[in-house]
């Protein structure tokens, strides 16, 4: 729980961590000593704070030496970083990938470099103590077998298996649903903050939502819930990777906006963004694309907030830039479709984390075990 | 608890309810005598048990000295049961309503005469101890304040308040979402015992959604989550009462069945049950309106089923009838556009309270507060 404190809020007094979680001092003592022997934080004076008397130490987590590894599989992007504990992002590598099926073996080849070469220019005496997978199509959870990824193709590949042995770090790799981890991440560190009831919509090829309800991840039956990508919105619409047709992801994600705008040349979010540059200096038919994709992105945005009656909706991914440049669409639909007493009490936003908001995620993930049983995991992975 | 395990089990022995309760004997009887002196239980020999030894104590609610009025406000009909202990129907009266905007004056009034009559012909002795209303809307449940009624022309109606007012029983009148209430009773005595994650939706006028995702009440951040209804379906479709178009309401509730049909001299449940029977007897035009019917009915399913991966979902009110005579097409739909990981493992299935779902979940929120603490209740209302 302390060591969950310092993760999440960052450096904070001893005095201060006493007083939010409820215990005495020399109890924060005795635990802030274990886990700062195990080399989990350090302790440290303060800056001048204005205070008379002896200042309480400062625990600040130790993010150089202890982190995870954060992967993301898009459908148009495999990206991972180094994040180190407390949340700070260390090193970054994102490649593009030409949009269609993957072969599950060039993945795991090239998420396996990426993150080799992290650990490669990690210190000496930094420890990985987890690798988290956010991964664009659903997972089953518990043992990480992709179920289905429509947009590349898979349909059960036992994923995290497949990684844990490629990867060989003596580590289980964790892997969700990218939306479901965009999701916790802004509720955790971004735009969502302390909220009980949010949807993160996360845009690539695919949109997928990840649905907190009650300050809880919404998972359904077997944890696959939140397949907003799939609602169909307009039922004569645009045949969708998943083989129905109107779907929200076929005529409000990346493809929908790159056919309406007549640029097939172009792929991934490169051309999102220069479908956006276009209509901003006034590219007609650019702008055009960006109105219809607007309207269905609002017809969707507009169930979601009848059926949960959420306090935000945050829009992530490349959805993050198609919402804000049509946002006037999106609210003026939600304006007709939404009900009054839900459509009042809601807020539309773009992701605090912008394109991290998924890796983000994977780190949570990742950093899961260290957090509820911080020694005997360090004990674990040091002695392997 | 233990008058809890009683009103939803039904009559059982001192000793299974020990087990059950992991509480020992001598705990058990000193519960049950305090709440037979209250008069909410009696105990009494078990039938032939073929063991040996002193037979078990049977503890059995006293329905017919505790009970709870139940009403029902539909777009169509106004409903309402006496319902003692232990969830059993002790008295029911329906009147059916021309569809359209009801005066809420005239519905108070038409509640109270039935409440009225209900309370009249019970056992002198027995006691009310709560009013429950299930509402065809939006509803603010902590004041019993009607939000929004689109298909009765309700918008801020203080129900709750005025109900207490005109019934003057010294009780507080609490009033839910239809829906809501019936997805409880599914789940507390009827198709879905026990299940975690189960939608229910309710039709009539207009249809609504009471969903129960890891065994708790969707609620949203003001208590409106669930209105499916107001899910577009169809963006060309039919207009709606709440001002939309297409909604999932208007393209499969009651009126677009009846229009689909040709059939605008009937109007209601009747209407619904006409057309039904039509078909069965080979009517072209009745059974080309349950077909399209069906269809958008499919649609919203298939939605529903990708967004939120439950194990069941429930047909209740003229839904129930609507899906048994569409069940093909519902089901071609949900094959059309469910993901198959979360189409494999839902099933579809009737409300197993038919008509009375909405009506028995009033009844359960009308019992919440003698359930959560039964002595001082009742020795509240025994001395008002």
């Amino acid at each position: 729980m302390l060591l969950r404190h310092v993760h999440l809020g960052g450096p904070v007094s001893r005095t201060t961590l006493a007083e939010r979680m409820g215990l005495n001092r020399s109890t924060i003592l005795a635990l802030t000593a274990d886990l700062a022997a195990a080399g989990l934080v350090t302790e440290e004076l303060p800056g001048q704070t204005g205070k008379a008397g002896r200042p309480s130490l400062v625990v600040r987590p130790e993010s150089d030496r202890v982190y995870v590894i954060a992967l993301d599989v898009g459908a148009d992007r495999l990206a991972a970083a180094r994040v180190g504990l407390g949340g700070q992002i260390l090193d970054r590598a994102e490649t593009a990938r030409p949009i269609g099926t993957f072969d599950p073996a060039d993945v795991l080849s090239v998420l396996s470099a990426m993150a080799r070469d992290m650990i490669g220019t990690a210190e000496k005496s930094a420890v990985c103590v987890g690798v988290g997978v956010a991964f664009c199509g659903m997972v089953r959870e518990h043992d990480g077998v992709v179920r289905y990824g429509p947009n590349i193709g898979w349909v059960d590949v036992p994923f995290g298996e497949l990684l844990t042995g490629q990867l060989d770090l003596g580590l289980r790799v964790a892997v969700g649903n990218n939306a479901n981890l965009g999701a916790l991440a802004e509720r955790e560190r971004g735009v969502g903050a302390g909220l009980e009831n949010l949807i993160y919509l996360h845009g690539d090829v695919g949109i997928g939502g990840g649905i907190i309800m009650g300050g809880r991840l919404l998972g359904g039956e077997g944890g696959y819930a939140g397949e907003v990508g799939h609602m169909v919105v307009n039922p004569d619409g645009r045949s969708c990777g998943c083989g129905s047709r109107g779907c929200l992801e076929a005529e409000a994600g990346e493809l929908a906006l790159i056919a309406a705008a007549g640029r097939s040349e172009l792929a991934g979010r490169d051309a999102v963004e220069a479908i956006i540059d276009a209509a901003a200096r006034g590219d007609a038919a650019a702008r055009d694309a960006l109105h219809q994709v607007g309207i269905w992105l609002g017809h969707g945005v507009a169930n979601l907030v009848n059926i949960f009656n959420p306090s935000m909706v945050v829009f992530g991914g490349v959805l993050r830039e198609i919402y804000l440049a049509s946002a006037a669409q999106v609210r003026s639909k939600l304006a007709v479709h939404g009900l009054l007493a839900v459509r009042e009490s809601v807020k539309l936003r773009t992701s605090a984390l912008a394109g991290d908001a998924t890796l983000v995620g994977a780190a949570e993930l990742a950093f899961a075990e260290v957090l509820t049983d911080p020694l005997q995991t360090l004990a674990r992975i040091g002695g392997s």
